[in-house]
């Protein structure tokens, strides 16, 4: 059991966990304290400088950013699993769908959060750029509803990485106050990716 | 010629444009008039719903985000060019620099630029929020700056597509206002980066 995995729950960790469970393989897991702040011990920055939460420690490299982990685990494991392509066009749609949810799915939404959650402090938020961030998630969503428009999933007509990336989103946005209710194919579909029962064992912690 | 680019100056398009050139293939340039709104024509949406530039447009298939480009043009292209590594823990190292580069890097000076800059509405900023912003943009150069110590590259002692990503960004961060004066070792790595004749060809447009 080579690979070890160092996350908290409630966090972008949370995917790549779904991600881990997804590929039915041994792994080690090692929960950071982020109350305690085990996040910033010196032990920890020197794996990941950032002090933030998930990593992945395999073949002595520590990978960081949830996308980064995401691809590396669909490249390594993720291919004869069929949780991602094998490089081709597939992948490079993949590729497309993974990069989108975080560079433009999920900046939306962090912005919107930003700018209306009190977990933000109060005099760092602006009601406006709140609207106009939620504006640009609904314009994204928009995407995402039109192109599952005929079809179970995003790439390849199976669930996999790409999906995971995107829907793994949804919950949140909801949360935060996107507006899904014109959205039926999202619905539908969000409802298919989460349902699966390797979410529900990330879930548990 | 069966690689497209879709372009603009001045945009995250020039680092693409940067890695193609890099590559030293020949491709087919197609240059996007945003202020006259080619970016939002029906035929160029139906390639990319974002309406966006960068896009690369090969083998029937259309991929955007410019960090998903990048990685496919560094699987596809760049192994053996030398510019990305082959699958592995090198490649692992590269992608979480690309990904940071974005994650991290960018999205700090994204946040400092729509709170500070007057590109973006005077009412949609917010003055703490940049100054909060511009620390957390400090925080992440030293990273690069300590990553850099005793290196002339970040991964695997030569330039690489890990290199672009990262110092893609340092001009940007420079003009945005960024103080880079206490980070002697990004300033020679990046003055490395930036001197390459790849990209003084991507900067003719």
């Amino acid at each position: 059991m080579s690979l070890i995995f160092y996350y908290a729950p409630m966090t972008s960790a949370t995917r790549i966990h779904w991600a881990l469970e997804e590929l039915e393989m041994p792994y080690e897991k090692k929960k950071i304290d982020l109350a305690k702040g085990e996040q910033k011990a010196p032990e920890y920055l020197a794996m990941n400088p950032n002090g933030k939460v998930p990593l992945v420690f395999e073949d002595g490299v520590a990978i960081y950013e949830s996308l980064a982990i995401l691809i590396y685990l669909g490249e390594r494991y993720g291919v004869d699993k069929g949780l991602f392509p094998k490089p081709g066009m597939e992948r490079a749609e993949s590729l497309t769908w993974l990069c989108w949810a975080q560079g433009t799915l999920a900046d939306a939404g962090g912005r919107m959060m930003r700018n209306t959650s009190e977990r933000f402090p109060e005099d760092e938020r602006n009601a406006k750029a709140g609207e106009s961030a939620k504006k640009e998630l609904q314009t994204a969503l928009g995407i995402v509803e039109r192109a599952l428009e005929g079809k179970e999933y995003l790439v390849g007509g199976k669930f996999s990485y790409a999906d995971l990336a995107v829907a793994g989103f949804v919950p949140f946005l909801a949360r935060l106050g996107a507006d899904l209710s014109s959205f039926k194919n999202i619905q539908a579909w969000s409802a298919r990716c989460t349902a699966r029962p390797a979410l529900a064992r990330a879930m548990q912690g």
